[in-house]
This record gives C-alpha cells, structure tokens and sequence, in this order.
C-alpha cells in the first residue's frame, strides 16, 4: 500500500480526504498545488509530507524556478511536522551541491523515498520485538503505510508483530476531527486482514480499565531532545490513560522527525486548524454555525509517560535525553 | 428550554436527534412509538426518559391497555438509566392505589415532570456554591434543560453558576458517537448566551495541560451506592485526565438516579449500540463498512475519582458510601 508515486516527471497523490470510499490519484507537474495538497491533506502524515515535500522541490527544478521561492512556499504548508523541513533543507543541500540539475534532484527525492520505505521496515522490526504475545495494541491517528512511503511506523510495529503471529487485536481510535483512523487506519488493517476494532476516541479509557489493551503505538510529528513529542490531538489523552492503567505507550518514528534544537516539548509550534473540521463533518452541520471552536491538530506528550521510543536505529529508553543524544552522537 | 410537553391527551418530544439544524416536534397518543423514540434517542438523558415513560404509561391507560404489558415495553427500551425503572414503578405504584384512573396516573406524570424542574433548579444552586470564580468548565455530553424537564443537572450547575456571574468559559466535548455535545450541549449555551467552546472529546486532555480548565461536571444515568457512576461514554476518560492535572471533577444527578440496590459500578448493565453509529455520521460512510466496531453507550466512572456529588439535596462529600445512605436515610 502506498500513497506517493513518481512516473516521468509527474507526482501523483493518493487522495486521502476521499478515502476509505473512493481511491483517487491526483496528478501534480506544479508545486503549488501540492503546497495546497498538504495544506489540505491530501497527503498526511509527517514521513510522507517530507517525501512529498521533496518531490514537489525537483518539480519546481523541472519548471526552471526559483528553488528558494520555492521551499519557502513549500516549508509553509504546514508547521509542525518536522520532516518537512528535514527533507527540503536536503534537497535544497543537494541542489547547491549540483547546480540545480533537475535529474540529480529526483534521484535525491526517490532516494528519501526509499530510505523511508527501509527505515519503516527496521522500525516495525525494532518494534516488533517489545510486543508482547497475544497483544491488543491500542493505535491514535495513521502512523501507517498511507502516511509514509508504505509499510509505516506505528502501523509497521504492528505490521511486523502481526506477521510473527503476535497480534490478536489491534484498536484504532477513529481520531476526531479529521476521523484517520477511521478512514486510513481501519482501511489499512481490513485491507492487510489485521483484527481490528474501530471505536471513538473517548472509548480507550474503558478498554484499558476492563483489562483490553497490552500496549500503545502511536506516530509523531516532532520529537524534541527531551523526548516529548507532537501528535496527532489526542494522543496525550491516552497516554494519560495509558498511565493510570499501568499500560506501556510507545512512540514509533524515523530519526528524522527528531528536532534536537528544541529543548522540550513546549517549543514544538502547534498548528490550529478551521473550526468548522469540528463544526461539520463531510459539509453536514454537527453543531450550532457560532459556536466558538478550539481546534488544535496536535498535542504534546511529556516524555515522562513514555515507555520507550521506536525508531529504525532501536528501540530508546529513559533517560530519553541521553539516549537519543546518543543516537546522534 | 424544554423537550417534553403534553397537552390534553397528547405526549410531545422534541426531537433531539434532528438538534440544532431542525426544530420539529413530534405527537403520541400511543405508547409503543413512544418506546420506540426513546430506543432512537428522539428524547435522551436520564431524567427525561423518566418524565416521558411516565407519560406514555398514562397513554397506555387512556387507552385502556394492559399497563403490566405497557411498563414491560416501556423498560426494554433502555437498560442503563435508573430514572426509567424509577419512573415506572412510581407509576405502577399510584395504578394500584387508584386502580388505573387515568386522570389520576396523568396528575401523577405531571407530578414527576414538575418535581424534575425543581429538583434541576434545587441541584443547580447546591452546584453553584462549588463553582471556582473565573470558572473554566469543562462538560461532557449534554446533561441539560433537553436530558432533563428543563435547567438541566450538569447544565443546571453551569446556569446557576453563570446567573452568579461566575463562568468565564464553557468547554462541551462534542461527545462521540451521537454528538449529544455538538449538537445539543452547544445548542443550548449558545441559546442562553453562556460564553461556549466546542471541543472533539480528544482535546480535554490538551486544554487540562495547559491549565485552561478548573473544575468538571458531568450528569449521570445511574449510580451505585459507592458513588461509582454510569454516564455517557468518555465521561471515565475525562475523569482519569481530570484526576491526572489536580482538576476537581463533579457529577450532578437527581436522588432518582442512585440505585442503592447496586454495591458498585460493575453491577450497572452499559448498553451496547449499533456499530453503524461509529462507521457512519447523519448516513455518511467514516470508515471501511466491514471494520469490527466497539459502541458501549456509557461507561463506569470509579468513586475514586469523583471529587463531590452535586444532587437537589445538597453536595455530598467522601466517603460516598455512608453519605450517599444517609441521604435515604
């Protein structure tokens, strides 16, 4: 299952917004329109915002353009995600390295690309082995192959324990608004025959409490030094559960979404979304037109409710500041 | 604000499930449609189900049906809420001293719909008196005038409290599955001019952190004699993440919402709802339509976690236990 495709020198996006209904590719020769794309979500998901992002910088080299004007734009789309940043600083890197030449621009992109399928697949195998047998895994949002290059990060922890027969149940928080884990998630896992149970997010506490969940997974945004980290709104909640009820929680993401200039979790930027994703759904009204609406797109969980970090080095334990230092080091 | 009327030998409900796009009341002279309506949540909230079972078991008696039959219908409809059976045998009760009077069963209906209006305001003054000044709070569900005969209980405590002047903000989780909080908890504050906040359920977490909110109230649908609690699913997530931040956590009910017959929480039946609730939103399809769903209306909140009880009688204190039996007593 993938998500971004490259042929001659076109990107095409799976479009996500109209998933699990209809499978739509969307065809892009200009980058501002993907700008838009991840604006829009089109295409979500920090590992694949960042492939995304690089395809759309040799588009712009393709057309002649200006390829700072360009990463700017681009590096606008969304905030938080740090792997947007990651891979236009390395394409704009390789450029000044190569003179702007559209071909070895690509060959840059498509290596990103594969590193991530690569790193997905070391991840879910690192992953794997702090998965313990007959597992109800909880997951929050898509950290899957949809918002990677394939395979994915939390959904490839879960992948590879499925393929070692570990996994007797995976939960996925449907993830309101936007609702990812009920259109990507359950779509994934139903289409890759993994059990799987959909419920409202607001449900995990009562799994957890009747003894139904062994372990959490979950993706990340941006991790900084400390080990806090952003994800998708949500995701502190059931690590605060995850707490209560003694249930090891566990952040799986590529080392590229490690952010070692910000100190803790506090200079992590929150992006806050239009109030009518909460509002509406799918254009139906769900809520008087003038309420007031907060409506951030990620949360931040303290390092403290961690139980490790799975990344496609290994799996890291506190203390997470040295540790991940370390893994840079 | 209310949702239940009856006029001459006609129950009329609002229909709550069309809120706040569509006003449209609806008429019964039948009591099996009226079953029917409270299965498909037309009315909903616990003191509500009881005022209008109680009509429509007065109904069944204009009617000169079999009443046994009629409370035996009227009970199928919903297992968690006390105030239906509580309710019903108040009315089988005044059947027997007056020997299927209708004219006396309907005074008897009225008598219930009357005390529930004055038990909201009673409970809402108590509630007031342990509202913060500069109150943040943070409501799940809808415990209002629409679950009530009108004031509401949770809501009742908020009302009370913004006559005092004492509400800065309002926070109403939009409460999954139904969106009882988008669509009617919103409703209302925004009709009464009470200053509004919608939030996904997921978002309380996030804004406990922050220090955004400083107390919690809830409504009930049934509690045992320990003070554990049944109320909407998500009210036990709150509840953890309220514990979790140091944030007072109250539940406001009427005295017929505790069932002194149950020692504790695992003994109240949660209902199980169609899964179709969680794969789709007003008929849209949110999520792959083969997908394994879990939908329990309600879970179990632990006295533990419950900081006071906010009922018509007063507030009560721990330990729950003995307070709760010296309020019956």
């Amino acid at each position: 299952m993938d998500a971004i495709r490259w042929e001659g020198k076109t990107l095409y996006l799976l479009d996500q917004t109209k998933l699990p209904v209809e499978e739509i590719w969307l065809p892009y020769t200009d980058y501002r329109p993907v700008a838009d794309a991840i604006r829009t979500m089109v295409v979500r998901g920090a590992p694949a915002i960042g492939v995304t992002a690089a395809y759309a910088y040799c588009l712009a080299a393709l057309a002649g353009e200006d390829l700072k004007q360009a990463k700017a734009v681009l590096a606008a789309s969304r905030p938080t995600a740090v792997n947007l940043f990651w891979a236009l600083d390395r394409m704009e890197r390789k450029a000044g390295d190569c003179g702007d030449n559209p071909e070895t621009l690509i060959a840059e992109a498509i290596a990103i690309h594969q590193e991530d399928v690569a790193m997905c697949k070391a991840t879910g195998l690192y992953g794997a082995s702090v998965v313990p047998d007959h597992a109800h895994i909880l997951t929050h949002c898509n950290a899957g192959a949809l918002a990677t290059s394939g395979y994915g990060t939390a959904l490839g922890v879960i992948r590879a324990a499925h393929e070692q027969g570990k996994v007797d149940m995976v939960y996925a928080d449907e993830t309101r608004p936007l609702l990812q884990g009920a259109r990507l998630t359950a779509y994934e896992l139903v289409t890759d025959h993994i059990p799987a149970t959909l419920i409202a997010d607001n449900m995990a506490a009562s799994l957890m409490a009747k003894g139904k969940i062994n372990m959490v997974v979950v993706g990340c945004d941006r991790m900084a030094a400390n080990g806090d980290f952003a994800n998708k709104i949500g995701t502190y909640s059931v690590a605060v559960n995850a707490h209560h009820h003694g249930v090891p929680f566990y952040v799986a993401l590529p080392c590229s979404t490690i952010d070692l200039t910000i100190p803790d979790g506090s200079g992590i930027p929150i992006e806050e979304r239009d109030k009518n994703e909460v509002r509406t759904l799918y254009g139906v009204q769900t809520a008087p037109a003038t309420v007031e609406v907060y409506n951030p797109a990620f949360d931040v969980t303290p390092h403290s409710l961690v139980t490790g970090i799975i990344t496609e080095k290994g799996v890291i334990y506190p203390p997470f500041q040295e540790n991940l230092k370390r893994l840079f080091g």
